[in-house]
């Protein structure tokens, strides 16, 4: 460890707080990871964490006695210790929770997966808000889900704000970026049985069988799917709206969608 | 309609700036609504809507359509037009889309409750977060859910966030506070199947039948529910979680189980 960087003007610095913006991330490949429990996920799962910032003494607690013995067992991470005015600056936006992790950002492509059998997936199609997709990745963990597809994706998928509401569960899933035409393709090749969420699906999502491959499909909140996804080899399926509104919030289809799929594989 | 409101300094204007903070909803027994969406719903579920504010030619598309058919089946209906500064001013904090409304906030007791047969109930007990009651209440609505009890609530029901967040589904559905203490008892006197959830709970969600009246309570997300709830007559039950979380949002885990309730009794 080396001595405590104080100046907000160190270059390593600097470029951290420039993955606060999207342009940053895509220059550099990285984002920053907020919050004791979103690293201590990142690097229970192996991530290739580069740096972590700590501000010395800044935490306790729970969280802190986990991190503090997650952080042990990795005694060749590049911990960075900084004043709090230089974490401060790092955590912009954020409560200081005291660390801030530096982390690659993983390129996969549909090529590149390697499935499970009979493995579920979800595709979110022009989803636009990293809030959502954190949720949606939170729910995928505790399904034990085995892919996301990002089609014709609106927003970076390791922006900071979808890593912390994913609560670090983005950790634990691979995470794919595609257009929607190659993801409608890979899915035909690969045989997995596909339904789409609309509020005109024909069918009602309790009445398919999800016990095969899977891929579940959601479109955006303000457009719901587009045109691309009317094949045949796509069923389109639809959660019963009793009341006034005529659409649930897409986190939460994504939720009972996988929870009724675990429930059928059980 | 009156002259169109310039000041910022009329009296009615400055009452309805204050419902911004609970101590003036409490005070008032107001709340205030944005969203033509919302404001709608309320007219349409027969809400005594007290005033709303207009920006006039502020609005327009499809939701705008909709309003002003809505606005012209109630022609009693005390309209106010407003600068833009005076709407600037009321609609605070928020997009403005050119209308807010100002409702009576419903005080219902659990005494004053009429159930249907076999009623589906959610107790939420100190729930913190306005955004999650109404993600629960927009869920609540679509499964056709019938009754809303807070216990032992730590934010006010109809805070403008919570109507925001219910996208105006929180004028479709009955809504009480009450003590857990209260609530406990009274789901005991009207012998409903009361299931718990929580983490640890002994049995699978899926396993229990929720056909018959259904009451389904949810803790905090930070502190999870109270120790009241150990009671013979309230079962515990929990949702599977295979991953590295351990715990799902309060929203989704309602969502779950309301669609599992639905799904039950279809």
């Amino acid at each position: 460890m080396a001595e405590i960087i104080r100046s907000l003007q160190n270059a390593q610095i600097k470029a951290a707080v420039k993955l606060r913006d999207r342009r940053g991330r895509s220059q550099q490949g990285r984002t920053i990871v907020d919050g004791l429990r979103e690293i201590r996920r990142a690097l229970l799962m192996g991530f290739p964490v580069e740096t972590i910032y700590v501000l010395p003494d800044a935490f306790s607690g729970p969280e802190a006695e986990s991190f503090d013995e997650v952080l042990q067992q990795h005694p060749d991470l590049n911990i960075q210790h900084v004043t709090r005015d230089v974490m401060a600056k790092l955590a912009f936006g954020e409560r200081v929770e005291g660390a801030v992790a530096i982390v690659p950002i993983p390129s996969n492509s549909l090529q590149q997966v390697t499935l499970p059998e009979a493995p579920l997936i979800v595709v979110i199609e022009q989803v636009e808000k990293p809030g959502n997709v954190g949720a949606i990745l939170r729910t995928m963990d505790a399904v034990g889900a085995d892919l996301l597809i990002s089609a014709d994706g609106r927003t970076d998928l390791f922006n900071p704000n979808a890593i912390r509401a994913s609560l670090g569960t983005i950790f634990s899933t691979p995470i794919v970026d595609a257009t929607s035409e190659e993801t409608i393709a890979w899915l035909k090749d690969n045989a997995i049985d596909t339904f789409a969420a609309r509020v005109d699906g024909s069918v009602a999502y309790t009445s398919v069988d999800m016990r095969r491959a899977t891929a579940l499909v959601l479109g955006s909140e303000a457009h719901g799917l587009s045109q691309k996804w009317h094949q045949d080899h796509v069923q389109n399926i639809h959660l019963p709206m009793n009341g006034i509104a005529d659409s649930l919030n897409v986190s939460t289809t994504a939720a009972v969608l996988l929870y009724e799929a675990l429930r059928q594989r059980t």
